[in-house]
């Protein structure tokens, strides 16, 4: 983006609209899908710095909650930081989504807040094609029922990112919250696909793909038995995203390629807690790297184990902004005390004052 | 503060100039003074948890820099987040100033970014009122010569803050930029002080309170030789934030009574580097709490190891949030994509559209 040394540029959700209104959310997710593909087939850790996911516990008599940081550097270029708020009670108690977030794009050279955009259209859109980049590696290519387990707000854009990819036929929907399985399929309607609400058994039973988005608490989990699946079935497992938080059952971990989008934030977070280290598959990296390393396994049973990758969030923040620069969109605003004498912190906020009642009061504050 | 589900509050330049005016510099500080005392004397370690300071270090061929995360929750309330940017070749290379920042304001009950704002002024201010703070307690109440080693942009809020609890009668102050030492005084002006140049020898030799603020690099500390000191000298070490960067010599450290202002970060990034845990005095929040133990060194050599604490970060955005608000200053931003239907990303980016012109691109889009 073309940067401004003392504005930040805000992206907010007019904006967002605004950029969907323009592109469309097929050819959106197409090309994040695309820009994830790359980023993850380039990735270079010498110019590329992922930090593990850190934040707070959230304490909630019922279900807790975190609120987290994800920074990433494109070494020499610019810092992206999510902060993202994991609160499972927001849409019953707050109708509020679960996922919160805000990513914000920093200047290494400066350290000048470039720009800061929701997040929260963002996250979902980047872990839709995050699984649909994971899914075209690891499931059969024949594959045409897609089952959905747990139907909130980040299953829409599961399924919109992976039928994009995959000519689905059916798409069967499972949620414990029957308001959510009710209002699955006007949720999904802009798609035309044949959206049903089905059993869990139903979903194990004849799905191909199998996506977990549940807000499961803490050890409560697995949310599918595991008894009935395809053999060739491949699950993206996308709501583990805590200590003790799981959505598969041991087992089915155990006989499947795991693939961990961010290892060393797997082992803590994700399914791979379950799984002894010598049990886990290739990282997305790794994956996309050498796709036919694990091309036999599209015909076995395989896990896309999907904590939330911070390079995910600095691919759809550059995509986003490349995008509300190109249609003129994102207000400039001089956030930071910056632009006036470096070395004064005082010097943009006592003068030239505008007008004389206002001269006299700056000349009395500051004298006071 | 009064909260909004679902706008951010902006908290911009000239929004801090607003209350500037409003209120005056001095008015603030003392203000802020005030209410970092409370914050420290009344911590609780049940209600308030500070992560450490984290970040990237930043390349650069000369001096290397640094962007940092300081996280600080009050439980069951807000997370404030500092995002900080150190890059001492700003001033010279960009008109910068070398700390920029945001401070964020995060609702814990739902993850929803209450407030942002700049976090330049911000800090400048609140790293002066901890140096009064520790000062008020560390040095001779009889104290009216104050050194600055560094008189760049916290030399103004270091003296500043300072200058509203002791009676200063002359102001020394010490760069090795010619031209940072030549602005001094008329960035003091303010003050209404004795403000004049010196050379390092006369600082340390007349200074009952000396600041040192520098950009020294890694290594290449310290920045005051510690032989003339006055036996009662009180040293607030401001500059000291980075794995080997430190301003003081050891020796002076070893004889003096050493005051962290976050023992954990201390350890890593200040001069508390440089000493035996055993030889490190009480942190901050212990010195306040308990301000009669240390009385007798009031007449002694001390030292406030300052790398800055995200406590301050808490107290001072809470402070000027108060007064933006009281003076209703501020600008409410829809930024997250949220108050639509909490289980559909999409649904506040698609509908319902203004015209007929861009419902047809909206459903040619959605259809495509």
């Amino acid at each position: 983006m073309k940067t401004d040394a003392t504005r930040t540029l805000l992206v907010t959700q007019s904006d967002l609209r605004a950029i969907v209104d323009a592109m469309g959310l097929d050819a959106l997710m197409d090309e994040l899908i695309h820009a994830l593909a790359e980023a993850l087939r380039t990735y270079d850790a010498s110019t590329t710095e992922v930090r593990k996911r850190e934040g707070f516990l959230l304490d909630h008599p019922v279900q807790p909650g975190v609120l987290e940081w994800m920074p990433v550097m494109h070494r020499g270029h610019t810092v992206t930081v999510k902060m993202v708020g994991y609160s499972p009670l927001n849409p019953d108690q707050q109708a509020l989504p679960t996922i919160i977030a805000t990513n914000s794009l920093y200047d290494v050279r400066t350290g000048h807040l470039l720009a800061l955009m929701d997040g929260v259209f963002a996250t979902a859109l980047r872990t839709g094609a995050a699984s649909a980049v994971a899914t075209r590696c690891l499931a059969s290519p024949r594959s045409t029922v897609l089952g959905l387990v747990g139907a909130g707000a980040q299953a829409v854009t599961q399924l919109h990112a992976i039928s994009r990819l995959f000519p689905l036929k059916q798409v069967l929907a499972y949620d414990t919250n029957p308001a959510a399985l009710q209002s699955f399929a006007s949720r999904a309607a802009f798609l035309g696909l044949d959206v049903r609400p089905a059993t869990l058994a139903e979903v194990e039973a004849h799905s191909d793909i199998i996506c977990t988005a549940t807000t499961v608490g803490v050890g409560a989990g697995p949310v599918i038995s595991g008894h009935e699946l395809k053999p060739h079935v491949h699950i993206n497992a996308v709501g583990s995203d805590l200590p003790g938080k799981t959505e598969l059952p041991r087992a089915l971990l155990e006989r499947s390629l795991v693939c961990p989008d961010y290892l060393e934030q797997a082992r803590v977070e994700g399914e791979c807690q379950q799984l002894a280290p010598e049990l886990i598959g290739p990282d997305l990296v790794t994956l996309m790297k050498h796709p036919d390393r694990y091309e036999a396994w599209r015909h076995k049973s395989t896990v896309f184990d999907s904590t939330g990758y911070a390079l995910e969030d600095q691919v759809v923040t550059a995509l986003l902004l490349k995008h509300a620069e190109h249609l003129g969109l994102g207000t400039p605003v001089a956030l930071e005390t910056i632009g006036g004498d470096a070395l004064d912190p005082y010097a943009l906020l006592r003068g030239p004052p505008q007008a004389p009642a206002q001269r006299l009061e700056v000349r009395r504050a500051v004298s006071a």
